[in-house]
Order: structure tokens, then C-alpha cells, then sequence
């Protein structure tokens, strides 16, 4: 199981912040994994609000069902996420092994099961015995305390290579509020619907159906704004809890001026998460930024990017250092939107490649392919019809990809 | 360039039968490769009808232009391939360099440029010099043959690893009308606009709107039914020449008995063809066989049916020999198709893995494991909410697509 930690990965981790009103503990279940923690628990303070995006796969695991039906609650107390297997498609086993698993938790918290929240990350179609919960969970309880994320982080891996951590803050005239959050994923990346698993605690005192409506939005420029592989998780999970803890007045309404400044910083540390999850894309070498303008919406314009960076015969040239344009052209035709050959342009970097619907007079392949050989690319794509832009980050398709996934179960 | 010969390459190659009214040649132009032919001339006798469907590419090459503004003649007198350059984005050049080609063609064979159809595979965006081709020409109208067919297979292949040929007869009364076809085709293959570069020819006396009629159905359920990368080319191109020559009375409308046995032995020459095209998928080792049954259309089947078969987990999955069904429940949920989880059942071969929203109360992972080490796959999914069918054919994803494409230019 353990690959080599991506070239991508960050150079040194920050330390977050506590987060008032948020503990937490992990152990060692034994669900898949060996030897590693594989999960965590998260008690929250009462009072703590909760708003979340989830998949919109038509087979959700059991995880998902279980928070789809206590997010309209709006209330959590507390959190219990494992790594290893996901619960999903595991029928009825799966729903009883949710129910026992919030049940085990309610009854070491002393809360109600329904303000716990589940998630699941791991191998797809095993039935998950939610009886190696019961003595974790009850360990867990009593070992609770408000640092360190990394633990938490890394609790929830599969095929990560790196833990991944995020936070802001915000001064509310002196008042300093966190938003702390973690998240996990690398392979079966395509959040084009909601996003993997990411969990984002502050202590800002907030309401849930506000946090509701900030979150969306933000969801759509991080998550939903990355793809490893194209494929949509049964897993993907978002939550934002809000303990209330710092000593502001509550946030009742997204027109209340603060919630403008808490959504920018929300805004920061999930963007900040889905990037690490992006850099861990398996077997990525490269982190690519497609950015597509002058489509006729936005909404054309995504789809053009995310034809861009779901494309195996782009993602390919991308790993071997080709500056293989004419495969942005494919993509851009395969996409089914709006397009005139004739108008696009494609730039890598700062190299016009092509442009007017032929390469570009002043073309330099030698400075095309220096350029590619960087760690960091950014391609930018003008349709030249509209205003409508996009910006989608993926990752090359390399051989680390194929060695990860060809034998993930065993 | 020259890559292994795929392990699903046929054992061996029919010979296929002349059709009388067509000779072609084939040269060494040196527009890519080197020693090996590059360009296949066709000519056809006076009075030959054609249909053809070509990509639907927001961003489709010179040649796939210069065909559709010719097609709605229905008439051919050559047929001008070349591969090594797609003349695909190359602007005002690639029109003149299409226009040229026409010119080249028509003044060696004598007949009017506005009858002879372009087909060109290979690089995108670079410039393809039609300057190579007036020598060749005038040179392989000298030369024209009915045959070998294979000497025209081969002189179209790019990443290709075998020459790609499949043939069938309809006896009319005693009269033998012969279909004979040739295509290329290894990766950039998701055709489900149109189809890679295929060329059938026949002697049948049919009226070009009558081909034209039987061809889309045919093309939906061969080319357009297989994918190797969800990548679709912006040269897609296939056309049906009917030169004529066979002493039957013509076929000028579908609803004459003959056409039901002509489209029949013309699918099944384009399905063979397809299936070759697929067996010769970049990087493939095995065939897979995606039926989706019980879906609420066939449109939706079809659609859940390209999911699987687009996934690169399943893809790698079946690369590594592992049954991981799980990877399949998550393509059905991403398809974002009607199903319900727990409806749904899942086949590897005759092994039922899945049912009911859960792994199978039988499942044996050591058989299951097993059939997995089988070349050819078959994959069946039951949706179970409607009667919507649809079968869609793909190979697994290896190394060695990504060997192929990290550095395809250079």
C-alpha cells in the first residue's frame, strides 16, 4: 500500500489552530490498513451547527444516506470517520452498520445518535462490520483533545501519500474566529458533483442554513473544480461544522457583512484542501490549471475545461513533457459545446501555441518543451464566442497511476 | 513507433475478394514515417454512390470539411488517405493543402475534383504539405490494382499494430455482391459522434440515399458502440463506396427486400471492423464486452454502458485482473442516469457478484478472480427499472497507453 509521497506535496505542513468546542482522538480499528490509524472521532460542542455537499452518485454509500438524511437537522455533536472500506453497496448490512456504528458513538458522547455524523472512505462492495467500532469508539471518548490535526488528517487516508491540512482566520473587530479543516483523497477524483471526503470545523457562532448558502458556492471553485480520474466517488463528503465558541454575535443571515468575510475564508481553506488533494492525485507528477475563457456561458466553459483535464491522450502528454496541443484541440471538439475552430487559442504558460484555428506564426517547439518540463503547468484555452470562463486543476496520467489501481482491492 | 502487436490481434487475416470497380495503390509520401507506406489511392469507376458519417467534432480536420461539403453529391470517382499528419487545425493551409490534394488527384485520374474524398490521420495542428503528394499520385495512378487488400490496410495504420480488414457476400438470386472494407484505429477512439477512418467498398448497384439510410444504424451499433479512451478524433471519418459493378437490378429505395440483406452483411463488415479497432486499443491486453440491461431507455443504457467503459478504474482494474465490481457501482452512480442501488445487479461472465444493492449471497472471489484472467471479458449489468439495453465494447487501461502516448510526437 504505501506508494512514494507525491513530488506535489507541500514542503512543510502548517499548524492548525484548535478550533474551541472541537476534540478529537483516532485509533487503530483494523478495518484494511495495518499498523495506522484508520478512525477518527470528533466531538463537538452542543449548539454546533452543520451544513455539508454530498455526492450526487445514484449509488451512495450507506455514509451518505445516513448524513443526507440529519443534514436538514442543522445540528451535530459528533463525527466519526474510517478509512479502509466505504460502505457502499452493502445493502441492508450497510445501513445497520451505519446505525450501530452513530449508536455506539451517541451512547460514549452521551448524545443523540442523530447529531452524529458518518463517512467512509476505502474499497467499495465489502460489508463493513461495525463491531470494530464499539471498543475504538468507547477508547476514543475518553482520550479526546483539541489537537493535533495531523493526527486527525491522517487517520482518514487511503492511497494519500500525505496528510492534508488547511486554515484560516478572520478578526472580527479583535475577535479572532478559526476555520480549521482536513481532507483526504487521490484516486476516484471527479467531485464534479460534490466533493471527497473533507471535514471543516470553525468556532464562528454561525446558523446552519447560512452556512448552507455560503457553502455551495465555494464548493463549486474547490472541489468541484478539481478532477484526478474523472470518476464520481459513492463517498464524497463535505462537512462544515460551527461550534459557536468565539464570543461574537451569531451569524443569523448571509447578508450580515461578516458572513461575506467568514465565506472568504471558508472559501481559502477548502480551496486550499482540494489543491492538496489535487497534488496528491495518484501517481501525479504534474499539477495542471486549465483555464478556458471566452466561452459563450460558464457553464460551456467548464465543460470544455473539464473535457480538457479528464482527457487520458492530454493527461498522457502532459506526463511525458509533450507539448502535444493539438490534443487541448481534440478535447475542446470532443466537448459537444459551443466552438469555432477557427477563433481558439491555446497558450502553455506564456507560449501562444496556437491561434486563428492553426499554429501559432511565432511557435517555438523548443520553448513549448522547456516549458512542459515544470512541475506546475497552466494551460489557458480562449474560445473566443463569449465570456464565459472556467478553471479546472487536475494532474498528469502517469504510470503510477496504473500501478495504484491495478490491484487496489488485494 | 513500432509497438508489440497486440495479444488480440486476429490469428490470422481473411483474404478479402476484389470488388469489381475499384483498384487502388499505395507510395511512401515520408509524411511521418519512414520506410513503411504512408498514402493509399482509390479509384472507383464511373457511377459510384457513397454515404459516409463523420465526426462530430466542434473541431474537425481539413479533410473531414472538404467530405461533408461533398457527401450530399453521393458520388465518388477516388479516395486520397494519408497518415502521419491529421491536417486537423491548421487553418487557412490545411484547406489549401485539402483543395490541393483534390487537384492532384483528379488531374491523375482524370475525373472532377469535387468526386474524390480525403481522409488524413495522425498529428494535430501541424501542417501537412500537399506537395508531398503530386508525385505519389501521378505516380500510384500508374500502378492501380484490385488488390492486395492488406497493402491498404497497412498504408493507414499509425499507432496501429496490425492492419485491420474484414469482408462479407450477399447472394442476390445467384449474383455475389461483395462488401470489402478497411480500417485504422488504436487510440483517440470514442467514435460516439462517428467513427475512426473505415472504408468499405462494394459492387452493389445502390442509390446513395439508400446507403446512406442503411449506414447510421449500422455505424451506431459498431463503430459508435466501442471506446478505447473516451477521447474522440477530430478526423472520424467512414465511408461506403458502392461502385455498381455487380449485374443485379439497382437498389434505390430501403424498402426493397435486397437492402435488408445488403445492411445486414454491411453491419456485420463494420462491426468486424470495429471489434478490430478495438482489439487493437492502444496499450489493450483484454476485450471487454459492457451489456447494460433493464435500464429505463436504451439511450440511458447506452449512456451508464459508456460509463463503465470510460472509467479508468474499471479500466485499470481489469488491467490488474481484479474483480472489483465496487469500481463498477461507482461508474453506474457517476453515469447520472436513472438507477437505483438497490436494484442493481452486476455479471463477470457467468459469475452474478453483485444483486440487490449488495455483493451476491453466492459470491465466490476466487472464481471471481479466476475469470478475470481471461482475455476476453464480458461485463453484464442488470439495472432493473426498465427494458433499456445497450452493449458497448472496450479494452482494459495499461501501461502501455501511457508508453504510447507520453511522447506520440516525437
Amino acid at each position: 500500500m504505501p506508494h512514494p509521497v507525491s513530488p506535489l506535496a507541500p514542503q512543510s505542513y502548517p499548524k492548525l489552530p484548535a478550533v474551541a468546542g472541537v476534540r478529537f482522538a483516532t485509533a487503530e480499528a483494523g478495518i484494511k490498513y495495518k499498523n495506522r490509524t484508520d478512525v477518527l472521532l470528533v466531538e463537538m460542542d452542543e449548539g454546533t451547527t452543520v451544513a455539508g455537499v454530498l455526492t450526487r452518485s445514484k449509488c451512495p454509500s450507506a455514509a451518505v444516506d445516513w448524513c443526507r438524511d440529519r443534514l436538514p437537522g442543522g445540528k451535530a455533536r459528533a463525527l466519526l470517520v474510517n478509512s479502509g472500506n466505504a460502505n457502499a453497496f452493502t445493502g441492508q448490512k450497510g445501513r445497520s452498520s451505519v446505525k450501530a456504528s452513530a449508536d455506539y458513538v451517541a451512547e460514549a458522547l452521551g448524545c443523540s445518535a442523530s447529531e452524529v455524523f458518518l463517512a467512509s472512505t476505502g474499497v467499495i462492495g465489502e460489508p463493513l462490520d461495525a463491531k470494530k467500532f464499539e471498543g475504538v469508539t468507547k477508547d476514543m471518548s475518553g482520550r479526546l483533545q483539541p489537537g493535533p490535526w495531523m493526527d486527525a488528517a491522517k487517520a482518514i487516508m487511503t492511497t494519500d501519500t500525505f496528510p492534508k491540512v488547511a486554515f484560516a482566520t478572520v478578526d472580527f473587530d479583535g475577535v479572532i474566529v478559526t476555520i480549521s479543516g482536513i481532507s483526504k483523497g487521490s484516486g476516484m477524483i471527479a467531485p464534479d458533483m460534490a466533493t471527497m471526503l473533507s471535514f471543516v470545523f470553525t468556532d464562528a457562532p454561525i446558523a446552519a442554513p447560512v452556512l448552507k448558502e455560503l457553502l455551495q458556492p465555494r464548493i463549486d471553485r474547490s472541489f468541484n473544480a478539481i478532477t484526478v480520474d474523472s470518476d464520481t466517488s459513492t463517498s464524497d463528503t463535505c462537512l462544515v461544522f460551527a461550534t459557536g465558541k468565539a464570543p461574537i454575535e451569531p451569524i443569523t443571515s448571509a447578508a450580515d457583512p461578516r458572513a461575506a468575510a467568514f465565506a472568504e475564508a471558508l472559501g481559502d481553506v477548502l480551496f486550499e484542501l482540494a489543491m492538496h488533494v489535487i497534488r496528491d492525485g495518484e501517481g501525479a507528477q504534474k499539477l495542471v490549471t486549465v483555464t478556458v475563457e471566452g466561452a459563450t456561458t460558464d457553464a460551456s466553459a467548464l465543460a470544455i475545461a473539464r473535457s480538457i483535464a479528464n482527457s487520458p491522450l492530454v493527461k498522457t502528454a502532459i506526463a511525458g513533457e509533450d507539448a502535444n496541443w493539438g490534443r487541448v484541440v481534440m478535447a475542446v471538439g470532443k466537448a459537444g459545446e459551443p466552438a469555432d475552430r477557427d477563433r481558439l487559442s491555446i497558450a502553455f504558460g506564456d507560449f501562444t501555441v496556437a491561434e486563428n484555428g492553426e499554429r501559432a506564426s511565432g511557435y517555438d517547439e523548443a520553448a513549448a518543451s522547456a516549458y512542459m518540463k515544470n512541475q506546475e503547468l497552466d494551460l489557458r484555452v480562449g474560445i473566443g464566442l463569449g465570456s464565459g470562463t472556467a478553471t479546472v486543476y487536475t494532474c498528469d496520467l502517469t504510470h503510477g497511476y496504473i500501478d495504484i489501481n491495478g490491484n487496489y482491492r488485494s
